[in-house]
């Protein structure tokens, strides 16, 4: 199967690099920017892939939702394969895409979209056909699981490990899609539509990591609390879909504490299967090009769909999910939460434990304190 | 595709019953002991599962290499798909049972038999198309796991906590093969031929818990060590293949130490994927139930065999793979490890820390002083 690769970033070079050794698949020619073509496999018109019948499959790692989604309809309607690492285009254009596949019969795969190299949304697909599937979720951005690590091992504070951060190249020059929870969010977007055949497009809440300060993590860590940026998806009985992200505080000894610098932690619960971890690299060039190729080779055995076959466009509910929430806001806010018990106020700095709260309510709060000029943090308690 | 079942005991039900609910598949004829026909959908007669063209796959959950062994063969030549859960049959035949399955274009799937519903090998086996495998291995065993887990949580001696792993259905009447290591060592044979072509037959190790007191684990933990039972298997430069399993302390905070009770966790380690460990729930009915399904459903997409193609009969070899090691013995056994440090040397007991030594030097010297009549535990040391 020759493999046509759209970009020639870091991802892209492993991937190209990769279908040169891998059996049964073929590099085929790689787009490039104008004016980039140094070299023969090279090309700069997506014309000179989808016009070439040698091509079988086309894996795109550019990135993005435009020009992205256009050349994957170009690719489809010519009767390619298309994979693709980019959670952008697939969170916003995914059942699009899915239905134009399924038209021209051609496979349309996008693990390394979700997790990196780990093969959660293979896996998830998978299970979805024998089994129920009640929640997914987990860690699913490496560069706030790096920052996180980095402020609660070693006491940095949020602006060093975020430039950190950035000179490993965990994170971008623009770093907002990582640190407000939206990267996680579209990940957790595409498990709920792998998950339930429902693609929310409306009704999703991110909280990041970019309130958090270092005083923040010194005293929950007093408290015998890591915090983890979890990403969360689940069906309630009535059939509605929560899906969001938020800082959670964990007790020591879970799982997802022993996840550390970038690494990624997936997980579903099924019905009978019970809760699957997966535990591995969410991004860097050689752990994402394995996730294209196994989607690739998976395609040479047959694999052609990661959604279910009805896969439509949605809305999350997180009005029904419930937790109790740490939060540190001003003083002078005292009363505008419900608090369970207060934790210290002190220099004109509350910390408190809420009642329990839904989602969707402590969400709004923060924004409406945020909108009056308060800083807030928060993170949902969970227990192992 | 229509499936027969092959033993009705606790796997055996959950088959049954994900079977008649599951899209796509059909549940056929369960094959139970002779006198234990109770009902419509109950053989005892293996012929009418083998005769019948209606079954197209056949799925053994009785465990034991015979007569399972004959029954695989029998289905396998009338040209029926199989899956088993079955650890002791796939190792000790599975090559012969992965030739046949090829000759007569027919799947040998086995999932379930490492693992249990964690889909380890699964995703072995595909990782294996495009990446190298550097190294496979984890918790392959929730007995031995849950019995661990109870002794270092609550202070239980090995007694009481075999007996509540008993109570609780987690181990055997006789649990010789999940103390002594010898389960574990079943399921990483299986990863290594899965990863490497080879199932090793001979030169295998196997050190179990079945000589850990509550003293030793007070000891270690006082350290601030936890122990699991690590299954290993690697691949040197040369080719040879190490596969052994031995109790291993580790430090706080790896991934190891936040698998409790029965859980398993499973690990390989891609030259391109990097490290990808995958937790949960090791056996039980629907967990197991929920990877022979799984299996099931590949099938029906087409997926045919987990070992590579060319998968033989081999040989392991643990005198490459070394460890410091934690070693209590008797005092008067001083000098028969080269000791890096002695840790303690009171009331008859030594407790030291051993040079660099290969596994197959350490497993050698237990039963060299265990033949002498010297109580020894030892486990290996290993950094996070």
């Amino acid at each position: 199967m020759k493999v046509a690769v759209l970009g020639y970033g870091t991802v892209g070079v492993g991937v190209y690099e990769m279908l040169k050794k891998a059996e049964g698949l073929e590099a085929g020619p790689v787009l490039v920017r104008p004016g980039k073509k140094d070299a023969d496999f090279k090309v700069c018109d997506l014309n000179e892939i989808v016009a070439d019948p040698s091509v079988d499959a086309v894996a795109e790692v550019m990135g993005g939702v435009e020009p992205a989604f256009s050349y994957a309809m170009a690719a489809i309607r010519a009767g390619k394969h298309f994979v693709t690492s980019n959670k952008a285009l697939v969170a916003a254009r995914g059942v699009e895409l899915f239905h134009a596949a399924n038209e021209q019969g051609v496979a349309f795969l996008f693990s390394a979209a979700c997790g990196g190299g780990v093969p959660f949304l293979h896996n998830l697909a998978r299970a979805v056909k024998t089994d129920e599937i009640l929640s997914v979720g987990g860690i699913l951005n490496g560069t706030t699981n790096f920052m996180l690590d980095r402020m609660q091992s070693s006491g940095m504070d949020y602006a060093d490990a975020l430039k950190q951060a950035q000179q490993l190249g965990y994170a971008e020059a623009d770093p907002t899609a990582d640190v407000t929870g939206l990267d996680a969010l579209r990940k957790i977007m595409l498990a709920c539509a792998v998950a339930w055949g429902v693609l929310p497009q409306e009704g999703l809440l991110n909280e990041g990591i970019d309130s958090l300060s270092a005083a923040d993590v010194a005293d929950f860590m007093a408290r015998g609390r890591t915090c983890r940026l979890i990403a969360s998806g689940c069906r309630a009985a009535d059939g509605r879909i929560a899906a969001y992200v938020e800082p959670v505080l964990l007790s020591a000894g879970e799982a997802e504490c022993a996840v550390l610098k970038n690494f990624n932690l997936a997980r579903y619960e099924g019905k009978n299967a019970g809760s699957i971890a997966m535990i591995g690299q969410g991004a860097g060039r050689w752990p994402t090009a394995s996730a294209v190729l196994r989607d690739l080779s998976g395609i040479a055995e047959g694999e052609t769909a990661m959604f279910p076959a009805d896969v439509c466009n949605g809305a999350a509910d997180n009005a029904a999910e419930s937790h109790a929430y740490y939060v540190r806001l001003p003083s002078a806010c005292r009363g505008r939460l419900p608090a369970a018990e207060v934790l210290s106020d002190t220099d004109g700095v509350l910390r408190l434990i809420t009642e329990g709260m839904s989602v969707a309510a402590m969400h709004a709060a923060a924004k409406a304190l945020r909108a009056e000029g308060c800083g807030v943090f928060f993170a949902a308690l969970r227990e192992g």
